[in-house]
């Protein structure tokens, strides 16, 4: 078999194919125990469309199949081995599995990396013997693999086939996620338990489905991401490829921020990593099970609306009313139509109806069905509507009737191709909403929920993917470090070094320099003690000194109580025309540098309005961040002052973060103040903290 | 019939009674016509427990059944008529009804009160007509009256048995809460559908459920409230009897606030003022059929949490990991356990799981499911709980073997037997929630939720009820309109004599004036125009005068421009050490005086970031509104500043909440800014808009 790996060593990406699509499977620590996983995994691969071995080294039968004790017994070639042996005798199979050819593992086997230091060493090692070979490895403490497009189960759960691929950490979220896409009409087509990721990650596997042509769309749950960057690279290439992914990430309440030493640094939670990666990719995070599977389900159907102006179609008054509630709540508006389309809208409905928007039937669904797809085909001509919400009793009236059944399921599938044939937006609320009416919606594209702010939030979705700007994943500056650990001065120099504007200063270290250079600057002057990095703790910040002789006593008190090696003689900022920004970068161990920029004062401390994004970034990506603020409008001249300088910030924020980037070597770096006037934007402070 | 009603009317309390407990029931305009309303409402009725008459004026016969021609040719005593009548000839079958000593009328007509301003007029005549009979009247314009307790059915919706009385005035909505209060095995006691509430509105039925011995929490949907104050006492009657009411307001997109003239009016919005309502009475408002579903299965059944600390119980990683991130979100905490907890709680479990919080049973669940009645009961006997959430696929182990079944069964109702017994707070999420052991949680007394941030949401909720202040319903106040159309000034003096402080100040007419008695008042000053509302908009306020120079010279300017009958001559206030307050109150047509606290400047425009509370409201009151703003901080201190004076702007809020509801003529009145500072707060400006 060695000649096998030496000569035609099988490339990655074909050993990945053979994970999802193999020639054939063998089972190895097959059980005949009915309450055991290799049992299991046993009936299940018999059962497929594919060679299936089976290997045990005591029993000669399991499940009334014959077995060979070790895989290398079987004379046919073994595409894919599964491996569910106990943890000492996991190391082994896997040789054996290498020496057998195999070209793709999953690791079932629990109790390795997960286990503590030394599992994690051995997993190591094993992990490097399979990439040298030249295959791939699920897992371990995995729960298998399933491809219903080839027909692969070598997993424990069961799935509806379809369109979307799923990844999990955790098996029963994986579970949860299934049940909830069935329940919206949507199947998987691969499922794979991403376990301990020694091998594949969740990056492989997503770059595996987005090659698969049959998955249309990526479902992902991890509690932790193994390399942010290449993760990041994934999620945009499936971006591209207009394969949607919605990612569900765990551990978004436990701070990834301890121990942090800036603002910047406290700001920064795992949940803001994974936003920010996110945003760059163009990927959907989503907060539980039920709101990935809500919005994948518009994902997979619905055309993006085209703004955020909604029109809801209610067959009542109070699901109107309601719906029109849950729409401005989400922050979509429901504005009264045009004269043109309350017309067309008016001319198919009672007098009763409401015909302004929200629509109401008034009654006239109940009686003649098509009027539902008629309305749907004016709000299809209508300029001034953007997206619409349909929401109410519909898929309840065919109880009412035989003939009303059949009229209200041809109806939904009518209004379902005339949505499409305008290349509309419309997503649907309906009571009934496991209805054959329903099912008719669904099986026509459209998307259909149960609650109404369930619609709403999805349509709000939808509207802020059509609004997006994405930036794509920066790349990844390499570089040696260069830094050492120093003061605020020489954070103040190496930053000003590198284009960031400061004030004017001075390091001064005796009286006499104090006085000779301070006739270099403008009054008033700022005195900032050096050599310590609390110095604004400690009183080492002397403000607002006026005159020579405020600057000799405010010296003089610095020596007295502080004494430090140096002192910075700084220009003092006029603030009254500023607008305070906190401009930070803080490198995450996995995902790399984050950028964060937040208005000062209140916007930032109590309210913690920040925006966050993959560094290093454009000037053009910094005032995109900008407008993102909730405080936004400070920088426009609130309240009658001028507006600020952004153009200038902007310019600050990029260089930051490039500096940042180029510094492997920073863990968190932060200018706080940076002081932004009509004119200007300079540093009035720095700080620097190696990782 | 005059004899009766002469003699022996009875009280509209008897009424009541007999709307949902009627000896007999007449449906007026049964028809024979299948597809007809009056059809429905003769089956139902002619199913029923107690004699029900058909009355039709053409035909002889409905469904098989005798019908009279008019209700008076009935010889029994008829209790309750339900009148399925056109419009036309509605007001005939009222009178009809009444002659013939019906108690109840039930008007399922439509085309009377929605229909203009001639159908209003009649609607009220009718409804007087009713009520000087000493009978009641539910709608018209509405789908009947329903109670499982007592076996009527007089609409045309079904409804399963069970605690929960429900109002509502759109039927769809109806349906669509009742078929979600059923998902959570609730059903109902009774149902009345509001229509017009011509007779009867919301609180007169609120409070005939309260007195409904088997209603043991009553949900409410309402387009529009018809006395706010009245409503609001049944909400808190409804509350003191122990049956918690839930209630689902539309039109809180639809700002009640147009044509505000003041700050104060453009932020009170519909949805103001009825979470105000709520807030004062206790009600649970909420913002959908779901939410109000979700949180009515917890309020029957579960005991509310002791605190924010949450116990999260899941059986694996993954759900434990969402749960918790949920749980914060919601703004709950999940803390590690005290050692004691967390020594009790390992004691239970294999060391693979997770004991610390969150709790993860790590499979011993699966083996054996009294391992969750085990936990339930150690979390039980913990002192660092306050709540538990139960998360995960417990209802889903009874699919592996008959026998683990019929054990998960038995855990789940041990376990419910449990949190009761020790009085404690838990709910449940469950993949499986359609399961037997679901159901057997249900049973017993367990609320239990499909999707984790539902749970969450709702341990939000009770944690806030138990954290609650009630302030009841402060009486309102009656009086004779007094204040005519003023402008600044006439505000400003009839503020000051009720107490108010204010800035000093003279009202000054000419130059002489003005330079005599700016000798009385300390520099700086201000001058602002009288005379017209808009005077800071039109350059009408003068800042900052330091001299009698500048004074006259300002006041020359100000002539010149403006000419205003007279001037304020008042003190500058020194602002910086100061946290400015808006405070102002609206009259709300039917909720009366709602009053309006926020921080002044960003936080008040940008944010809005204020509290409101029906009024008038206490010191004690107001000082808890300010707790409830988002920058409360702003008044201890923040950054190193003093903190203010807020029991003299407590006062001053009192005061002047005190003001507008003893005037009734007052549609808007605003303090903005109000300056409290460390040691006094003052208001700087006044306006009152009359209604």
């Amino acid at each position: 078999m060695e000649l096998t790996t030496q000569t035609a060593a099988p490339s990655r990406t074909q050993a990945l194919a053979a994970l999802f699509s193999p020639r054939s499977i063998a089972i190895v620590g097959a059980s005949a125990d009915r309450e055991k996983y290799g049992n299991w995994l046993a009936e299940r691969a018999v059962a497929g469309p594919r060679p299936a071995f089976l290997i045990n080294a005591r029993n000669s039968e399991v499940n009334g199949q014959p077995t060979f004790q070790r895989l290398g017994h079987v004379n046919d070639d073994v595409d894919l081995a599964v491996l569910a042996v106990p943890a000492a005798a996991f190391e082994s199979a896997v040789d054996d599995a290498l020496a057998a050819g195999v070209r793709a593992i999953v690791g079932i086997t629990s109790g390795l990396g997960e286990s503590g230091v030394d599992g994690r060493h051995l997993q190591e090692s094993i992990a490097e013997r399979v990439r040298a070979a030249g295959a791939v490895m699920l897992g371990p403490n995995c729960l298998g693999v399933l491809d219903t497009t080839t027909g692969l189960d070598a997993t424990v759960n069961s799935f509806v086939p379809g369109p979307v691929a799923l990844l999990s950490q955790s098996g029963n979220v994986a579970i949860d996620v299934g049940q909830q896409l069935a329940q919206h009409g949507l199947g998987i087509s691969r499922f794979a338990s991403l376990g301990n990721q020694a091998d594949l990650d969740a990056a492989d596997l997503i770059d595996a489905c987005v090659e698969h042509e049959q998955t249309e769309a990526i479902a992902v749950y991890t509690e932790g991401v193994k390399d942010g960057r290449r993760f990041t690279e994934s999620l945009a290439r499936a971006e591209s490829a207009g394969k949607p992914v919605v990612l569900l990430a765990a551990g978004r309440s436990q701070a990834s921020a301890r121990g942090a030493a800036s603002h910047t640094g406290s700001m920064v939670s795992s949940q803001t990593v994974i936003q920010a990666a996110c945003n760059a990719a163009g990927a959907e995070l989503v907060a539980s099970p039920y709101e990935l599977a809500n919005l994948m389900q518009a994902l997979v159907t619905t055309n993006l609306p085209t703004g955020g102006r909604v029109a809801v179609f209610a067959d009542g008054g109070g699901h109107a009313a309601l719906a029109s509630d849950a729409l401005d709540q989400a922050g979509l508006s429901v504005d009264p139509f045009s004269d043109e389309t309350h017309h067309r809208i008016g001319a198919l409905l009672p007098n009763s109806g409401g015909t302004v928007n929200p629509i109401d039937t008034a009654g006239a669904g109940e009686k003649d069905p098509t009027v539902f797809v008629r309305v749907v085909e004016a709000l299809g001509q209508a300029n001034d509507v953007d997206a619409t919400l349909l929401t109410g009793y519909l898929g309840g009236y065919g109880e009412y009737s035989v003939e009303l059944a059949a009229n209200e399921v041809e109806a939904a599938r009518d209004l379902a191709a005339a949505v499409h044939r305008d290349q509309r937006c419309l997503v649907a609320q309906l009571m009934f909403d496991q209805s054959p009416a329903a099912d008719a919606l669904r099986s026509g594209g459209i998307a259909v929920y149960r609650h109404v702010e369930d619609a709403a939030w999805v349509l709000r979705r939808l509207a802020a993917r059509q609004e997006r700007k994405l930036t794509g994943v920066p790349p990844q500056v390499a570089s040696e470090p260069q830094l050492e650990r120093g003061d605020y001065w020489g954070a103040r120099r190496a930053l000003a070094e590198a284009g960031i504007p400061f004030v004017r200063a001075h390091r001064v270290e005796t009286e006499a320099e104090l006085v000779e250079r301070a006739r270099d600057l403008r009054y008033p002057l700022v005195l900032k003690a050096l050599g310590d990095d609390h110095k604004s703790d400690r009183g080492g910040v002397m403000l607002n000194l006026r005159t020579e002789e405020q600057l000799v006593t405010a010296w003089a008190d610095l020596q007295a109580r502080l004494a430090p090696p140096a002192v910075s003689m700084e220009e003092m900022a006029d603030l009254s025309a500023a607008v305070e920004l906190i401009v930070g970068v803080r490198r995450d161990p996995t995902f790399g540098p984050l950028v964060l920029v937040g208005i000062g004062g209140i916007f930032t401390e109590l309210l913690h309005d920040t925006v966050s994004a993959l560094g290093p970034i454009s000037t053009a990506q910094a005032l995109d961040m900008f407008q993102r603020l909730r405080g936004a409008c400070l920088l426009d001249g609130y309240r009658g002052k001028p507006s600020v300088n952004v153009a200038a910030a902007a310019t600050l924020v990029a260089q930051l973060s490039e500096f940042a980037a180029a510094h492997p070597e920073i863990g968190e770096i932060e200018c706080n103040p940076v002081a932004v006037t009509p004119h200007t934007a300079v540093a009035l402070d720095a700080r620097i903290i190696l990782s």
